[in-house]
């Protein structure tokens, strides 16, 4: 392994504080990689160097190196020095801080605060916030505490709130062809939790969760927290390929609109998966993600729909529809599953607060749900006009926006040119993870797609290879660009400004 | 094994439903069981007879037996018929139903809904919630709506929402003597979430989890969908007796109170957990689940602030300062070991929803939150005096009330005279869950002392035999009985009404 080159790091170490020196260079060292400031794979000065510069002895610097490497935030290499890890988890390496750290640096509680996110604008899945009407929300959510009662204080209705769930079946049935009675429907705090959930109550021993591939990073997550083998299947032109193995487990798709690349499954295709689940015994969980937004044509109805609810477990959330801190999702779960959900769900997290139940349910019935989403559907289409036409005009030299007509991100395929000129050999960081941080230094927040892949042999069902990360290949380098969460006039000036600071990066 | 004599049970079959004889016959068996209607261990009629007392075949009465059994809600024994299951989970079989359901009884979606807590009155556990302001805390909502921001809307502090983490800090501080920083304290949707993730996240393969015996059965739900070993610990007069066991773990008390028998955890044995906890390398979750109510004498300090934050996770929860509904807790965590739990929730469930933390920061920063608990307090130790006075008066022949200073239950132990009483040889569930049930059938949220309890063999450290459930031990017989959550007035006479229910049963 060759060395890299080694990178400037300056502490702001203090002796009059109090707090050990170790402790103060510490501190300073993780806010650097979790905010990303020392970015994975970076090499550490070495710690002479390091205490030459600052007047303290080596002891204090290897102190504060170990404890880094301790807790995995940096590794060292044989003979080659430290290093910056490349596994500290994307959650906090990727937003980047926008708005300078407040207080000084030598305050002694590292933060690992994401106050820096709700700055991102186009961020790749982020509805139209400025379009939210706060003071409507605001008003109902009032009245429906005056109007609530100890029975509201002490409500004990593991599934959910009621009105909430029949409010969902409705919308369900009308919108989205999925068949279920407001008793099947359990609120969980979002989709992650509802993977959990389920694959802890339906899965045994030996059987396995299936993850589409490339996939949301956050399914992945929820998998490495469970027992099971995590399995992947890869995505051609019509979404998720059934699974080759033969063993039972949990599959979890996005027909809709496939996560991240975007194409729907055709009905053929659909019919596949359902016969694999329904030959080996296996679940699907159907996370219909973003599927109130589509710009032109019908959607399909739901895989859930088709199956009857058999071998179909859907999920939905309101992150997208109402706004993502909101924290409420739901799973519709085959009828003879429910009570096994419910005393799974008892034990683990009873059910989500009542609070955001109440104020959602009161905004479905008075109907301004439905009103809000031909609000956003209106909006998102005409940001994502703007945002396609003005693109090739400021980016085309560097990226080629791939056509989509439906949900709240598109995909920029990195143009091939820009590969070796972006891509240093001694870069570590995959060209297209670099552009995003880039992005995220100008308020854009910005996904890199080689990060929603995540294996290493080619083939069908595969085991996870997370040895060494994410492979290099030219079809995977690619950014995630939101359209909706910026206002009209303001789209055009961003990717101008986008635009700027990847010709300053290259010349 | 001797059979049982059987019970009786009519099913309404209806041929005009449309929906299969077999599926309104399994249908209305699950609801008997998940409302209590059918006791675990009961017989069920032979099919022959069943069938011809319904004028159907017998193969509807098998198909639907058939079901039950493969769901687990009944089992067969080996040429002695059929039985309800012993392993209904209780949440489903504790909650008998004290309103009739609505609809006829062929309504094809069986229902799991817990509708019927909220009508139980001295509930264990619960607080006035007579006393909530209702109206400030709509106002308080209403407002810190208005001023949100799309900040709010796309907030992203995996931790909790901040200005919730400094109100819980300052407020740790100066009541609980917990020593931690805002950047500590993690915002979850409950005690049991934190409990597992804190497990999932600290705990490696051969490491056990180690649970008080008696305790809340809610964390032995969540112990059961661990991979760890589950061990317990008895509990004499201090409390939680240190482990024997040499292995690392996660040991959970409740040291200010302990739950359900009410003692206060003395500083020789809070030391002695201590040492455990350092020489075997392993962590305490101490749950301070209630102790925001002390009625006389000072609480000790937490054990957290003793231990200095290195072994020992400190949990507190709102359900009972400010209402169960709210679904709010937090745990204290060591500084170093933020990170790791931060992303393990990230993955798992993200973060509670923003709606109640605002709500409840709001509650917090305007000094509601300390008026109300101090009106709590007062009230609380009123209600508290009532029920103790009266209880004698009316109860005092069947149970004896064991007194206590704290906290929002109490221990009503079975009179020993009463045991063969009400305890006839044929009925297979222990006395105090039949007091329980007769106390939940006229609206007192009672518990049944032995439901707390879980093991087989005595001594110290021991595996989990949950094979045959709870042994009958003459001082495990008791009832938890709440005094807080019902006005003043009203007591006395559901105190009566108790009575009046129990001679009808004995005589």
């Amino acid at each position: 392994m060759s060395k890299l080159p080694e990178t400037v790091f300056f502490a702001n170490l203090s002796a009059k504080t109090g707090t050990p020196l170790k402790d103060q260079l510490y501190s300073q060292l993780r806010k650097a990689v979790l905010t990303g400031k020392l970015a994975p794979g970076t090499r550490l000065p070495a710690s002479r160097q390091l205490a030459a510069q600052h007047s303290v002895s080596r002891n204090t610097i290897l102190a504060a190196y170990e404890q880094m490497v301790a807790e995995g935030y940096m590794e060292t290499r044989q003979g080659a020095g430290t290093y910056v890890s490349t596994q500290v988890p994307d959650y906090f390496t990727e937003p980047a801080q926008t708005k300078p750290q407040q207080g000084s640096a030598t305050q002694a509680m590292p933060t690992v605060s994401k106050n820096t996110y709700p700055d991102f604008t186009l961020r790749s899945g982020a509805p139209a916030l400025d379009q939210f009407p706060l003071d409507l929300w605001a008003r109902l959510t009032s009245s429906a505490w005056r109007t609530a009662g100890a029975h509201t204080l002490m409500h004990d209705d593991l599934a959910g709130y009621a009105p909430l769930r029949r409010a969902i079946a409705s919308y369900l049935k009308a919108s989205r062809s999925v068949e279920a009675g407001p008793d099947q429907i359990l609120i969980f705090s979002g989709l992650q939790q509802g993977f959990k959930i389920a694959a802890e109550c339906l899965l045994a021993k030996g059987d396995a969760v299936i993850l589409e591939n490339p996939g949301y990073h956050g399914m992945a997550q929820v998998a490495a927290t469970l027992q099971q083998e995590t399995l992947f299947t890869a995505v051609d032109n019509n979404g998720a390929i059934p699974p080759t193995t033969t063993k039972r487990g949990m599959l979890v798709i996005s027909p809709s609109r496939q996560y991240p690349l975007g194409m729907t499954m055709p009905l053929h295709r659909r019919l596949k998966l359902l016969n694999w689940a329904q030959e080996t015994s296996s679940y699907i969980l159907e996370d219909d993600y973003d599927s109130e937004f589509r710009y032109s044509g019908r959607p399909l109805n739901s895989l859930q729909g088709i199956d009857g609810g058999k071998h179909v477990i859907y999920g939905g959330t309101f992150s997208k529809s109402v706004f993502p801190a909101l924290r409420l999702g739901y799973l519709v779960v085959p009828a003879g599953l429910v009570p096994k959900f419910i005393t799974h769900r008892a034990a683990v997290d009873s059910y989500p607060s009542i609070v955001p139940q109440i104020a959602l349910a009161s905004f479905m019935e008075s109907g301004h749900f439905a009103r809000h989403i031909r609000k956003l559907r209106k909006t998102h289409a005409r940001r994502k006009h703007i945002f396609t036409n003005a693109f090739p005009t400021y980016l085309g030299a560097y990226l080629d926006l791939e056509p989509s007509d439906a949900g709240l991100h598109m995909v920029a395929r990195l143009k091939a040119s820009l590969l070796p000129e972006i891509c240093t050999r001694h870069d570590p960081v995959p060209p297209d993870v670099s552009i995003a941080k880039l992005a995220q230094n100008i308020g854009i927040g910005a996904f890199a797609l080689s990060g929603t892949y995540r294996y290493q042999k080619t083939g069908n069902t595969h085991s996870d290879g997370q040895t060494s990360g994410v492979e290099l290949r030219t079809h995977h380098q690619g950014i995630l660009l939101g359209f909706a969460n910026l206002p009209d006039d303001q789209i055009e000036p961003l990717l101008a400004r986008f635009a700027q600071a990847l010709e300053k990066k290259i010349n």
